[in-house]
C-alpha cells in the first residue's frame, strides 16, 4: 500500500517582524518552548489547528495570547509539509505528519505590547543575531525575511511602521535596516522616493544631534491612492 | 473537547497557465473528474499526498500523468484549509478535513503535450470562459491569475512563453492577453521595454499580414543578468 494517503495535523507559525527605528534593529518575535520537542528552545509563535477552526483563526488565536498590537494583518507566507519536519512524527513512514502554514506580519514597534503569561516567555530578537530555532523555523524565518524585503521594494509597507512624521533619513535607515546597508546610496534613494510624489512636505524641520535641520515628511495616502494597483518600485 | 486537534488529509492542486500566442488566449489546464464528489465536472489537476511524499512531489506526480512539457517549474501559490471546503468532510465538525496546497506554473503552449489515458479527460480552457469548477477551484484559479499578472509586471516570465524571436507587438499582445486590454497603451509599453535594455535587436524584420515590416527581438539574458535581483517593473 505505497499509495495510501498520509494523515496530517496542521500547524500555523507566525513570522512577526518589527523595526526598532531608534536603534535600527530588525526584530522578530520568538517564544520559548515549554514542552517536548525542543523544550527550552526558541521558536516562532505557533499552534496546531483545532476542529472547526480556519488556518487564519488559529494564527490570530495564538498571537492574541502573546502580543497586543493595533491592526495586526497577517498575510500567508508559505506552507512547509515535507515528511520528517517534526520529531513528533513517528519513525515509520506511516505516522501522522506535521504540516506548517506560515503567516507573516510587520508591526509598529511602539504599538506592540508583549504579553507574559505564567511560565511562557515571549521576546523580540534581532533577526541577525537570534538563536538557532526549533523545528525548521530558521528556514521559515529566512523565507519571511525575503518576503519582507520584497514588500519594502514593491509596496509602501514602510509607512506602516514609521512614525507619522519622519525625515528622509529615517526612511533610508529603515530600508537599510531591513535590506542591508548596500541596498542603495542615500542620494539615489532620496531622489527616487521624492519623484514618486507620495511624500508630503510638512514644512516642519527637526534637528537631530549635531546635524542640520531636516525636513519632516508624511506619507500622502491621497497621492498614493491612484498608484495603488500599478506596479511600482520604491528603491 | 472544543480544543481537540483537527485531522487532515492534504491535497495539491495545480494552476497551469499557458498562452496561445497565435490566438491571444490565456489558457488554464483542467481535468474532468471521474468520481464523487463533483463527478463529471471540471477541476484543477490535483491529487492527495501519500505516505512519505513531499507536497511538491505529489504536485509533479499528478501533472506527469496529464501533461508533458519542458522545464516545468512549479511555484507554491497559496494554501486553502478552512473547514467545509470539501464535501468529503463529514457533516459533523470532527471529521477529517481536506486542505489544499496550490501550485502555479506558466508553460509554453507549443511545448506542452496533453496526455490522454483511458477515460480521463484533460483539456486547455480559455480562462475567461471556463466552466464553473469543482470545490473552491474557481477561487484558486482567480488567485493564480492574480499571481500571473503580478509576475508579468515584475519579472521577465513573458520571455519563457514567447518564441525565441518576437516583435514588440507580439510581446504587447501577450501582456494584453494576460493583464487585459487596458493595461497600457502600446507606445508607452514599447518605450518602457526598450529602455530596460534587455531586448536585443536581431536586425531581422518580419512582415505579418498587411502591416509594415516589424523588427524581431530576442530576450538578452546577458543584459538581464545584472538586473536579476533588483526590483524592476516591466509595464
Amino acid at each position: 500500500m505505497t499509495s495510501a494517503l498520509a494523515e496530517f495535523v496542521v500547524g500555523v507559525d507566525n513570522v512577526i517582524f518589527s523595526v526598532d527605528t531608534d536603534a535600527n534593529r530588525l526584530l522578530v518575535l520568538l517564544v520559548q518552548r515549554q514542552h517536548w520537542p525542543f523544550a527550552g528552545e526558541w521558536s516562532l509563535p505557533g499552534t496546531l489547528v483545532r476542529h472547526g477552526e480556519s488556518l487564519e483563526a488559529a494564527a490570530y488565536r495564538t498571537l492574541a495570547e502573546k502580543i497586543c498590537v493595533n491592526n495586526l494583518y497577517l498575510e500567508q507566507l508559505y506552507t512547509f509539509g515535507g515528511p520528517g519536519r517534526d520529531p513528533r512524527e513517528a519513525d515509520t513512514a506511516y505516522g501522522t505528519r506535521y504540516l506548517s502554514v506560515s503567516y507573516f506580519a510587520l508591526v509598529r514597534f511602539a504599538d506592540a505590547q508583549l504579553i507574559a503569561t505564567g511560565e511562557s516567555r515571549v521576546q523580540w530578537f534581532t533577526v541577525h543575531s537570534c538563536p538557532p530555532l526549533a523545528f525548521d523555523h530558521s528556514m521559515i524565518l529566512a523565507y519571511g525575511h525575503r518576503r519582507l524585503c520584497n514588500k519594502l521594494e514593491y509596496s509602501p509597507v514602510a509607512f506602516d511602521v514609521l512614525p507619522e512624521y519622519f525625515t528622509l533619513n529615517d526612511l533610508y535607515q529603515l530600508y537599510s535596516t531591513v535590506l542591508g546597508p548596500n541596498f542603495s546610496d542615500y542620494s539615489n534613494f532620496r531622489s527616487r522616493l521624492l519623484k514618486l510624489g507620495i511624500l508630503q512636505d510638512t514644512q516642519q524641520k527637526v534637528i537631530r544631534g549635531a546635524g542640520r535641520p531636516a525636513t519632516l515628511y508624511r506619507f500622502d495616502r491621497e497621492a498614493f491612492a491612484p498608484l495603488k494597483d500599478k506596479p511600482l518600485v520604491f528603491v
